[in-house]
């Protein structure tokens, strides 16, 4: 089969590229070919793969040939993050909703239906002043997203469910919770301290957490959140069950939680480095983000949350390991 | 006050701008300049008007220079049908999302943030297999279109919300239920029976039902429903409460009911003239429409729905004498 990963260059894609790979096969069809396509190259053990094309450059133009390849399936994880969206509307609308629909209308073209999943985001909800979230969001609560981001995210669900009701992809969208820990530097993405408080300190520098240890916050790791979108893309519809969009499952933690889990596994010199500077643009944001996510759909399709944060923190001292 | 209505020579639209006119003002100022913007020419009346200036060519082509005009106000009603958006996949997403989207462009750019009432549908509800919607829709219920046309609607009322949320223009979206009776002919709408099937029986032809009399749905009628735009657009950012869309009040009825009133009003022999032929395609479609609205919100702004079928038949018949 022949699979497109968009943002496969990514930290999220470039570890669903891998882990796709190393199987070999999905939904019990060997793999032969993996086109990843991204604005960046993808790293030197994707470029290395006999069965990897990389295609490098702004999705946008990618889609205008894109109908040839008559792909078999589709990861759409290329987005625009949320803090670069409210930073520049008008880029936040081309990378996350033009480029959305340009890649469905390519697919459309190509004639085949193929399966195609959407990393959708827990930032389709927010409190609406008419319309309080719940504590906890569940696959039936009322997404009133408050950041552009989110309803980008929110508007091209209901895209793929359209374009899937009218036979011309077979979409799932999947809300991805926050992942973490990234490796790497920190993103333009206003959630980017869940993962620089655990990644800072555990390589000896101090981090900066811009909110409240009180803060609750529905997360997943990256091997989860593969193991989600992959589970995802192998459902059958009646599996899958509707068209909407459904929560991958959450392990829901406060601030405090995270650094207890840090000081368990790297100890309380390590915590000591985490530093709290209120920072109320940041705040903000996340305060209009959930603080904490159930995933009824996700568990019908055995997918479960992560046991505890610690195994989240252990997971990425073991992948951040030289190879 | 300088004032837009897109969609003005429609059936809702051009009684919007009767009544508009007719008041003289709108949210306490005087109403200077009201542009009709529309693919038809609108009415005598209207453009006969002095205050009236009518533009007559695809909305999406008026949308380039728009935002000289920085209207005060916008009531935008353009929009392709249900009928016509499952039928032509590529004219409901012009017509509905890439207008909205670049009127919404042109209000940004002029820069003065007006006021934008958009005519969003009861058509946003439908039963998704994972979401059966209950049998009456409130403002809380979670919107899974199953038509393109309420898809659009859907997206439209968060792309409102977010342009609402930059600042860029004070939106409100307002879910119309089905309007009736229309007058004229039949058109492409789904829901045109719940008209066809009063207003022939009137002027003495024969209607086809095209569903069983059990079928029950939210309706208003005209006046009503101008009536609830107006209200919206007159109400406070604190009156209107949140951002997301409304349901406006709506009169749930069975055809039966309908007919009875039909009865009540014009005899016997009138509704004699309604033949039952079911048509699964229309049947269809409007199985996957909510049963009856509540309208909470609206309720709030002082809106409340038609007392029963009869006073919407007298509204029509009202309606049609010449003037």
């Amino acid at each position: 089969m022949k699979l497109l990963i968009t943002g496969g260059a990514g930290f999220v894609g470039s570890r669903l590229a891998r882990s796709l790979l190393k199987n070999g096969s999905l939904n019990g069809q060997k793999i032969d070919k993996l086109v990843i396509a991204d604005q960046y190259a993808p790293p030197e053990f994707l470029r290395n793969d006999a069965r990897v094309e990389s295609r490098t450059a702004p999705l946008l133009e990618q889609c205008a040939n894109l109908h040839e390849d008559r792909f078999d399936g589709v990861f759409h994880l290329a987005s625009a993050v949320s803090g670069e969206c409210e930073d520049d509307f008008d880029l936040g609308m081309r990378s996350n909703l033009d480029t959305t629909r340009a890649l469905l209308d390519a697919l459309r073209k190509a004639g085949n239906s193929p399966r195609f999943v959407f990393s959708s985001s827990i930032a389709v909800f927010g409190p609406d002043p008419a319309h309080p979230i719940p504590d906890i969001v569940t696959d039936e609560t009322l997404p009133t997203p408050q950041t552009s981001y989110g309803t980008h995210k929110l508007m091209c669900e209901h895209l793929i469910s359209d374009y899937t009701r009218k036979g011309y992809i077979d979409g799932r969208s999947a809300r991805l919770m926050t992942v973490t820990v990234r490796p790497g530097r920190p993103n333009g993405a206003a959630s980017s301290f869940f993962s620089g408080i655990i990644r800072e300190p555990l390589a000896g520098e101090v981090a900066i957490c811009p909110v409240l240890d009180s803060v609750s916050h529905p997360v997943s790791s990256p091997s989860l959140t593969v193991q989600g979108l992959t589970a995802v893309f192998e459902a059958t519809r009646e599996e899958f069950l509707g068209r909407s969009g459904i929560n991958l499952p959450a392990l829901n933690v406060t601030v405090k939680e995270m650094l207890d889990a840090l000081e368990a596994v790297a100890g309380s010199k390590v915590r000591s480095l985490v530093k709290f500077e209120f920072n109320e643009r940041i705040a903000n944001i996340v305060s209009n983000w959930p603080k904490g996510a159930a995933s009824m759909r996700a568990h019908r399709l055995g997918l479960q949350p992560a046991k505890n944060f610690e195994s989240i923190i252990r997971e990425y001292i073991e992948d951040s390991k030289p190879a």
